[in-house]
């Protein structure tokens, strides 16, 4: 009989939904915080995204179903037996990171950060001119489901949309033209806003590097709601204080959480949520997830192939 | 000869175009600041705002152009002379406030001024749930061209749209269904965001009591981009202080500049801007305030009807 380990927020409707999937299955009830390594070790199959540490290759794990699209930290040598079948949850938090990083843009754009910082201070006072998404151009960085759907929003408002890819395409909806990441350096000075959803690859570490920064507009607004390591602390501050950008929000930090003596929280400029944007904070995020588990442990069990397979070159789907 | 005086941030480029639609006027350039009584009396038209003080009901005045939306202030007895022609420039600013309070409600769905607020004491901790405009009704209280704007935005997010408006129309663009303004208390609870944007008249003036307040969901986002005097400072310090609803944004106050010992000030559910979204803040409301005035002028000067003509007995576009 196989063991199956949730660490899942799950309610009664998700683990009927579950429980339905895994006819059966053995179904333990945890949570990422209470799992200990002995728990980890003793399940065939895992719905959840455990301590990478207490996994210790283990040769039982056949399948790890994440509840996370990055999976980093589980690619890593070491972390899972070679014979572990890992997938994420890649689709489920399109929408809400995607609305995060339409949301920071407009705040940026209309300055509502600095109205804000102003109204703590009792201050009425006029902050000037303001941007528009009508007529600009927004560059997406990473055409995954995330890019994709930040790319309809934006368009939406009537910006001009260029995708940043590593394979060519068709031109997927909300896209009005598409760069291969080679090219990237040819778009970014046309940019006013630079929508950055990388994952952490040997490719995308600190690939937002001064040059690149040199090469936006001295207006341009930079957004990183992918990976925090795709740009160094010090090189965004030092964009942001030398104006070679006008503003810039991050969800992520190269460390996280973000050190209370970051030079980076005092940045007028800079809008820091802190890795937020892809937690369960939308109620349909867990349904997503529960749905991507269930379909996949339904598959598991008759050994069909399971969706949402994760490269271990890249760390995100296949 | 006519003498038109213009009180706009005017280019070149904008003189050219008036005078070109005034030929055989004498234009006089000047601000709402430095126009004195003298010079504003000395005035056939006027295009632009002047003080309201400063007109003394000039029987010279025949036409006055103003650059905003709201006229109230110019519909007052005693400060235009029965003759005067008043119009305004509704339409030049619905693109800036629409995406001003669209902006402003996903910074409140997103609790984006509560991560603000964690930034400035370099705090990196979590807020909790937000929420979508995907499936979320929206009540649209104030149906001309800036509401219409509003409802598009918030529609293409996935809301459902309900617009309030004083007489019955057929369904416009953007809009799911249409309430008449009796009908206002019928669709209160329903909303997940009420935006207000309407003219200040007798039937608006706190227009939002705290029984309306009661209506709403506790979860409701209420957003003014309209005029001040439609809720009470007092009346929205108590909806939020007693969670009648869930946060809200103003960009208009009672009394502007808000004072600085206003209990309002200090809320965290409530987000104040300093009536900044209708400002001369995006490059093309200028141009547009000078499209519609240039138009007028030609009208004006032939005799035949102008736009924008204001009703005297709302303030706003007849």
């Amino acid at each position: 009989m196989n063991t199956v380990l949730v660490l899942l927020p799950a309610e009664a409707v998700h683990r009927q939904k579950l429980e339905a999937a895994g006819e059966g299955c053995r179904f333990i009830y945890s949570t990422r915080r209470e799992a200990d390594a002995a728990l980890i070790r003793s399940a065939d199959v895992i719905i959840g995204s455990p301590s990478p540490e207490l996994i210790g290759a283990s040769e039982k794990l056949r399948w790890l179903q994440l509840d996370s699209a990055g999976a980093d930290a589980y690619v890593r040598p070491g972390v899972l037996h070679e014979k572990t079948v890992l997938t994420n949850a890649t689709g489920a938090y399109s929408k809400a990171v995607a609305e995060h990083a339409f949301a920071v843009t407009l705040m940026l754009q209309k300055k509502l950060h600095l109205y804000r910082d102003d109204q703590r201070q009792a201050r009425w006072g006029d902050r000037g001119m303001v941007s528009s998404l009508a007529g600009a151009t927004a560059v997406v960085v990473g055409l995954g489901d995330i890019g994709l759907y930040y790319a309809r929003l934006v368009k939406a408002m009537g910006a001009y949309v260029i995708g940043v890819k590593r394979r060519g395409s068709p031109l997927p909806e909300g896209v009005d033209e598409l760069a291969l990441s080679p090219a990237l350096d040819s778009v970014l000075p046309r940019a006013d806003v630079v929508m950055s959803v990388l994952p952490s690859t040997p490719d995308t570490i600190h690939l937002y590097t001064p040059e690149r920064f040199d090469l936006m507009k001295d207006s341009a607004l930079f957004i990183n709601c992918g990976r925090g390591n795709a740009v160094a602390g010090e090189v965004l501050y030092d964009a942001l204080t030398s104006h070679k950008i006008a503003a810039a929000a991050i969800d992520v930090a190269e460390s996280e959480p973000l050190p209370p003596d970051s030079p980076l929280w005092g940045l007028e400029d800079l809008v820091i949520t802190p890795h937020v944007s892809g937690n369960y904070h939308l109620p349909d995020i867990l349904e997503r997830v529960v749905d991507i588990a269930s379909g996949n442990l339904r598959a598991f069990l008759r050994g069909e192939p399971l969706e949402n397979l994760v490269d271990f070159s890249t760390g995100y789907r296949k």
